[in-house]
Formats: C-alpha cells, structure tokens, sequence
C-alpha cells in the first residue's frame, strides 16, 4: 500500500497567510499529523489545529498528535547533533506513516512557513521514501515564510537594486557578517548574534510575525539595540519562548 | 487627501497561490492599477486581470491600466540604468495615484510573487511618499516567491542543514560563485550564467513556476546543461518570453 502525504506550508504566523492552494489540500487530507510537546510547541500545535478547524470545512478527518524528539542542543558538533536527531524524527514519522494510514486515505504534515526554508520535514520523507519500507508519495504546497512576513510588516525590499541577499543562521552569523551580501536575513537565532556585528547596520527586526504578538523594531542597529534587548527578555518571559527574525543591511555606499 | 494603497504579493505563478490575507485585501480595493505593455507583460497582465475576476466577489472596482516605462538595458552602469528608469516609473505611479483615486477610494497594485523580493513598487512608493506631493498610507501583503515555488515544485530543501542561502542575480553570479554558500538561487537571468559555473554541480531548474507551463529540469549541472540551453530556446520560441529561476547546490562534501 503507497502512502500518500502532502507536506503543506501554513505560513509563519497567521491563519491568513493560508494559500488557496493549501486550503484545498488541507480538504483532501484524512489525517493530519500533528506535534505537540513544550510551551512553544504547545502555542504552535493550537494554532495548526486552528488552521484545520477553521479551513477543512469536510470534517471527515482525524487528527493524530505525537511527539517529536528534541534534538541535543549540547551536542557540540552542530551537523552530527542534527542528523542523530533526524535519526530519531525519521522512526517516528516511519511509524506514524506505517501505522496510522488507512488504504486510500491522504496524510498530511503542516509545516509552519514554507516548508523548504530551515525544516527538516522534506530530508525526513526523502529519506524515508529511500529506506523503502513503504511506497511514499509527496506534494509540497509553498507557504509565506518568515523572511516575507518580515519585510511586509516592515514595508521593505528585502534586496537593494539588483543585489543579492543571504539568508542566514545566528550561529553562522557570529563567524562573521558576509562580505558579499549587503542585505542578510538571520533566522534561528538563540545567541543574540547581531550583538556581534558593527552597530552602524540597519536593523528591521521582528518577533512573532503575522500574531497578535507580532512586535517590530527597526533603526540604526546600535540605537536599537537595546531595545530589542529589553523587548526580547519581556516577551520572552511573559510567553515562555521567542520566534525572532531580522535583516541587517550594510549602510548605503559601504 | 490621503491615499491609501494595498501593494498584494499574488504569488509567482498560479492564481491558487493567492493567500486568505491577499483575498480579503482584493475585496477592500476600488482601483486596481495594471500595467500592460510587452509580450510577458501581456500575459502577466491577463493572469493580473484572472485574479482579480476571480477573488474580487464584490464587483465595486475599476481597473486602471497604465504603461510601465521600459528600462534601457544597454545602460552600462547597472544601478544608474534603474535608477533612471524608477525616476520615470515614479512620475507615472504619481500621476496614477494623483489623478485616480477619489476620497475614501483604496487602490492597489498587485505585485508578481513577493513585493519584497526584486520588485521595486515598494522603493516607488517610498519615493513618492518622501517627494510628499500627497499623503500616501500602504499596507504590503506577502506572497508565495518564484523561490518557493521553485523549491515545491523540486520538493527539495532549499537550504543544507543549518547552512547559509544566497539569492542572487545572473548578472552577479558571472562573477562568480559565492564561496560562503552552497545553496544559490539564481534570479534574473538574462545572460544563462549557468553556464559560467562548475559542471559539477546540482541544478534545480524551473520555468513558468505554478502555472500550466510549468518545466521542471534537475541533475547535475554537466548532465543537464543542454537540456535545459533546448527547453529554454523552445519555450522563449513558443511564447516570446521565458521567466526562469534555478537553485545550485556544490555538491555534497565541497
Ligand atoms: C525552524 S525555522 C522555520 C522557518 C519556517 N519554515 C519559515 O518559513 O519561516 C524557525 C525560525 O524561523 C523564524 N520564524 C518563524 N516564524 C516566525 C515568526 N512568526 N516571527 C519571527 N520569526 C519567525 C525564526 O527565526 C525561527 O527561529
Ligand atoms: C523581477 S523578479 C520578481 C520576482 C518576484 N517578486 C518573486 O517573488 O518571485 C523576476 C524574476 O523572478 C523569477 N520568476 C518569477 N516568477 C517566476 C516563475 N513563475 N517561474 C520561474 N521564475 C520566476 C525569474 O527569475 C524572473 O527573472
């Protein structure tokens, strides 16, 4: 028995970010596979869960939670620390596949953004799909990521004229800003890496984009950096967890 | 008066990947701004006009078509050469925005996948909103990218576990391939600036992303070169324009 499954991109942040695309996808789909486990976790399961009561308008699905294994931070090789934990995701998601599919019936993962950009889920089926266990089939629906959230709630371009742009992690940041990009995105950022570079930057930063939650700051970087120190350390005690970010983009003529 | 403006991000392709937010924005507007002019233009323009039959149920609106002034290529200086053409492009939407919106009336451009990603209506309107001749308010919704819709279509990653993404122009990657990212969308491509780089590496290949037309090539680079030198010279022959964009990826372990 073939198992079919669509990977569906919810946008990063609000229900209205869905696509009619993955509107339409969502109202084949018979069962949904749905993470749930710490506070950040907790507040992103809800909001799936809101995407599918709000959008699947046939209710002739069911919903099937189960817990995603966290991956070991304190593992110091970064790469190796990663694929062990893919190890780890790739039998659960084997299982849940193997197991909870029914002959005929469509599955479904949502993907929080775009499900390309900084999610393991595509490595996870491909790899899944290689090993064979089952006959597996996928469809990818794009959805609004972060990086577009950010610039729409800041009204900007997110290239200058003809330039290229870098998207990048906090941890790869604090190697060092690129010397080829003037307009660089960092996501995943758990280290404050913008603390590192040359405060001259513009910053437009954002956090818990497309929410109700949605807060913007954006200026000359050491002007605001504080700020964003200050506003960081409130919400993050006030929700529990932070989705932050940012572009910084070389002064003009530098 | 003031004017109030929506710039909505309608996707790279399909009219399917029009999101809740974009929809809802359509159904706020009483003067569509389309511009018309060229053989692309011509087809982008219908697709424009598709969208807004389709989603915009309240038949309230008007639509104002306008010609977009042509940038002259055979600038040498890239940069003055669109900057030039945005002083010109900034005296029609000035004019559009002067001369066509009664009080009380929102207007809109619908801007080709993301606005935040090589379009420069944004720039435009912080332009005109500066020059200060009149008020001027906008609200920018995001859209699904031609980056997004390439990523889907290949079902592929568009990043390596927790490396870097560059997206970039033809123009820049003849001079060269980064060496501080092995992910690189390619944009904007004229000149075929594939063919510059090492055979070595992986392409994705899309054009005509979302819509019926869609072409889809992947392979080693050196595999698939010709494949995709005979898609593109049939396709450009067939419809008179082609819009492209490729992801390179240096091998695994480079
Ligand atoms: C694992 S990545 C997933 C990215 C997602 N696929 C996307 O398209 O945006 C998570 C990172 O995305 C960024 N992010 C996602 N949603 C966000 C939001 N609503 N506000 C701010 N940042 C967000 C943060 O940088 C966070 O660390
Ligand atoms: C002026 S840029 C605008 C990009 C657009 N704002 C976006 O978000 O995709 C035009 C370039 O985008 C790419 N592009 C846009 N739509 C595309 C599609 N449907 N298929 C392939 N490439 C596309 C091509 O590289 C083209 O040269």
């Amino acid at each position: 028995m073939k198992r079919n499954v669509f990977v569906i991109g919810i946008g990063a942040g609000s229900p209205d970010y869905m696509t009619v695309q993955a509107i339409d996808a969502l109202n084949q789909v018979r069962v949904f596979f749905v993470p749930d486990k710490g506070a950040e976790k907790s507040d992103l399961a809800r909001l799936r869960r809101e995407i599918i009561a709000r959008f699947a308008i046939n209710a002739d699905y069911r919903i099937v939670g189960f817990d995603n294994p966290v991956r070991d931070s304190a593992n110091a090789n970064y790469r190796k620390g990663v694929s062990d934990w893919h190890d780890a995701v790739e039998d659960v998601y084997g299982r849940l596949l193997a197991d909870q599919l029914q002959e005929g019936e469509c599955g479904a993962f949502l993907a929080w953004g775009d499900p390309s950009l900084y999610d393991s889920i595509l490595r996870i089926l491909e790899r899944l799909r290689a090993r064979g266990d089952f006959e597996l089939d996928y469809e990818v629906i794009p959805g609004i990521s972060s990086v577009q959230a950010l610039a729409a709630a800041h009204k900007i371009p997110i290239n200058r004229i003809g330039e290229p742009i870098m998207i990048t992690t906090g941890r790869k940041l604090q190697e060092g800003f690129p010397d080829n990009a003037d307009s660089v995105i960092v996501m995943l950022d758990g280290q404050a890496a913008y603390k590192t570079v040359d405060g001259d930057m513009e910053i437009f930063w954002g956090a818990y984009l497309g929410t109700d939650d949605e807060i913007l700051v954006s200026g000359r970087l050491r002007d605001v950096l504080d700020d964003i120190e200050r506003v960081r350390r409130e919400a993050r005690a006030k929700k529990g967890w932070i989705m932050d970010t940012y572009l910084l983009r070389k002064p003009e003529g530098h």
